[in-house]
């Protein structure tokens, strides 16, 4: 759909809602997808948008309502009582029915599980509630379709018949035993092609990956995205097979977490969006602005430390944020270097051996940021500055490879701390960096000062 | 496969190599994943791993050498013939076969396409060689089941079982015109319970999404996760069924995307990892180090031209990190939110709009920044800094406030001027943002400051 497409029917659609016209919102609303409903919907008021909810279908408003943005789909969600949402949920596959039900309060909970109609579903539902929502158990779904290996091929089509009914999709046939036991996969053109009376168990594959129910979203996003998978069985913790996740709740997933890692190294603490509330953006954005400005005044005492050095040696404050910026740059490329090769796993050897490449680098572009620093001094900085002479370029610039080095190695060791202790090294990426490496920079850079030009 | 697993195939396989004991390798590795191979491989020497690649059937070294890293897939293909290389990529799908094949310098990419048997093949990696790769033709591949809608069930049938032949997996069935325009799509299900007579014309589902052959790979990327698609057709300028791009292919761009992004924001110019040579590294972390330097040159001399105020009122060069560290924070974050709306859309109405908002925004923020600052500075600071009295704690105050909301509107502004411009916005994050605004802060600080104080 077209821009000017949205914005037509958008219009009209405020147009009708203002006019209570309820047959001309449906018929303009008809045959549209889910997806661009819902994308229509978060750009009306909270009142517009619940109206056209409790006009529609249930059988559509319930994948509008799984697909809305977050805060709408909150506000909708405690104005649609218990009865109401759990016609919703009874229309959406149980990993949708159980994200959505999940965001309730605990005492509604219950109550839209017990209006569940189908009580299947709503079992389905309550063990899904059970897992994280990072986890496998979290992604996945309880709609597949399995057959028992004991089966012949005639009567495994006829139960596959009325299993897929249900279903939206068929991506896998899987093969399980009596116990439900993940075996294998069955590929549809073998079935296709064998004599009716042939036991599954001769023509199943068993070369099938598989996530366990506890393994990590992250985890199930490497796997499926290295063996390019679409679709991956589930099974608990002794092997049965509880469920599966299919590729586009992971591209979700994929997406959501590099968006989070993106605005945590830009300082932002929750995930919000450009068209949130400011007040949902300043309680993002305060809280590491706040620990940037006590680290600030770290530095500022730091500095007074150092105060008695202005009366012969002023112009070194001048080359103080010069210092603090390339600590803060440094610092932070070797974080982010660092955070994505763990995530990726690209990250291998040791941590020593890690910690002498960052300063074997960090002596390089060191040195050549210092040769740059002196031509610049000699050739232009000279003429500016009262009192740069060579004496304190040579301090500056030993300041300045002194510094890189050690805010890579900042940069490199922090984030490989916090992982260790299981803590996400992302958070540690961004003003963290920066604000450590602006203090130590400083005090770096004056404490060589001290020593060369005494003061 | 468990890390150990890794471990101990890796040790054997140098082992048996070293022993050049060909018959104990192909048993080692057989059975194993290509994508598993690959990461085993990516572990080993070069010339262990070309030893591999020149000893296993090129059915699987194909897909090996698609899933190398960059930097061994581009040494091993230097080392093999022409000859040799056509052998592989006629083993690969169009699409991973033509990434290969774009890899290799002008005159050997000739020569591999001239010794691909399949001339089909051939054809349609040339074609595909057309497209930029980050554009739905760079995406797609050239494997996919049509059928003309003027034919029957019967004969549909027919053609597509020949056509599945050369094919992985079959996702979609496609309908097309004479012409080979694309009409819509096929269900399985409705083509098993038809009559054979039945014209495809009269079956089919004309209610399909697709993409341009031109269209952007962040708009694929869009479409297939707005829309929870597995696969997408692609069509040419006027309509016509030439390709169909698959789920993985567009996790893979998606994750590829977001790390180039987030290093993009962490300074780091080139797409690195953390186990590249430290030459490599280098390249990629120098060139933002340099500019920044640069800037904080600038910083110097701006300073410089309010060196007067140091007799008077030293005190004032300690906050210089403080003030340009909270510059620097608050347009990271303000770019970050700008370059993220950018990307997915959240970013609604006009410029001005936005504007306001982030100054509204950021005078609360810089308000409550500079109570703590008040609070701060009466409380501990004024015990500790000579000469920090109310007078200057109220110009630090103020220019605190005034510095978050420059800083803010740099942030923000920046990166929408690039977007208009047609420039990617996420080069604007990260050091770039943070530079200027350290110069713009200290000169806005150091402003106030005399205005207040006078000197």
């Amino acid at each position: 759909m077209t821009y000017k497409e949205y914005r037509h029917i958008t219009e009209n659609l405020q147009k009708y809602i203002a006019q209570k016209n309820n047959a001309r919102i449906v018929q303009l609303l008809d045959g549209l997808h889910a997806a661009d409903l819902a994308e229509i919907l978060d750009e009306l008021d909270f009142e517009q948008a619940l109206y056209v909810i409790r006009l529609l279908d249930s059988d559509i408003t319930a994948d509008i309502i799984a697909e809305l943005d977050d805060d709408l789909k909150e506000k909708i969600l405690e104005s649609l009582s218990a009865k109401e949402i759990a016609e919703e949920v009874e229309e959406l596959e149980t990993d949708d029915a159980a994200d959505i039900i999940a965001e309730l309060p605990e005492d509604k909970k219950v109550e839209v599980i017990s209006h569940i109609d189908d009580k299947e579903h709503a079992k389905d539902i309550v063990e899904l509630l059970r897992y994280d929502e990072d986890t496998a158990g979290g992604l996945m779904g309880k709609e597949f379709i399995k057959v028992n290996e004991n089966w012949n091929v005639l009567r495994a089509v006829a139960d596959m018949r009325k299993q897929a009914e249900e279903m939206e999709k068929v991506h896998t046939i899987y093969v399980v035993d009596d116990e439900d036991h993940l075996k294998g996969r069955l590929s549809l053109k073998k079935l296709l092609t064998t004599s009716t009376k042939t036991p599954i168990k001769d023509v199943y594959n068993n070369n099938i990956h598989f996530v366990n129910v506890n393994d990590s979203a992250d985890e199930v996003a490497r796997i499926m995205q290295k063996y390019d998978l679409f679709v991956i069985p589930v099974v608990d913790e002794i092997g049965r097979l509880v469920g599966q996740i299919t590729i586009d709740d992971v591209v979700d997933y994929i997406k959501e977490e590099a968006e989070k890692d993106y605005q945590m190294a830009a300082g932002i603490s929750e995930d919000v969006e450009a068209d949130d509330s400011v007040f949902q953006l300043m309680k993002a954005r305060l809280p590491w602005l706040i620990v940037a400005l006590i680290g600030g005044f770290a530095s500022v005492i730091v500095l007074s430390g150092f105060g008695n050095a202005m009366n012969q040696y002023g112009t070194l404050f001048f080359f103080t944020p010069l210092i603090a910026a390339t600590a803060g740059n440094v610092g932070v490329q070797s974080s982010a270097i660092v955070v994505q090769g763990l995530a990726n796993g690209t990250l291998t050897g040791s941590v020593w051996k890690r910690l002498i490449k960052e300063v074997s680098l960090s002596l390089m572009n060191g040195i050549i940021l210092a040769i740059i620093l002196l031509l610049i001094g000699k050739f232009l900085l000279g003429h500016i500055l009262t009192g740069f002479d060579l004496k304190m370029a040579i301090t500056v610039a030993i300041s300045l490879v002194s510094v890189i080095i050690m805010a890579s190695l900042i940069g490199t060791f922090i984030p490989l701390f916090l992982h260790k202790r299981g803590i996400d090294p992302a958070v540690a990426t961004g003003p963290f960096i920066t604000t450590s490496n602006d203090i130590f920079g400083i005090y770096i850079f004056f404490t060589i000062a001290k020593l060369i030009l005494g003061f």
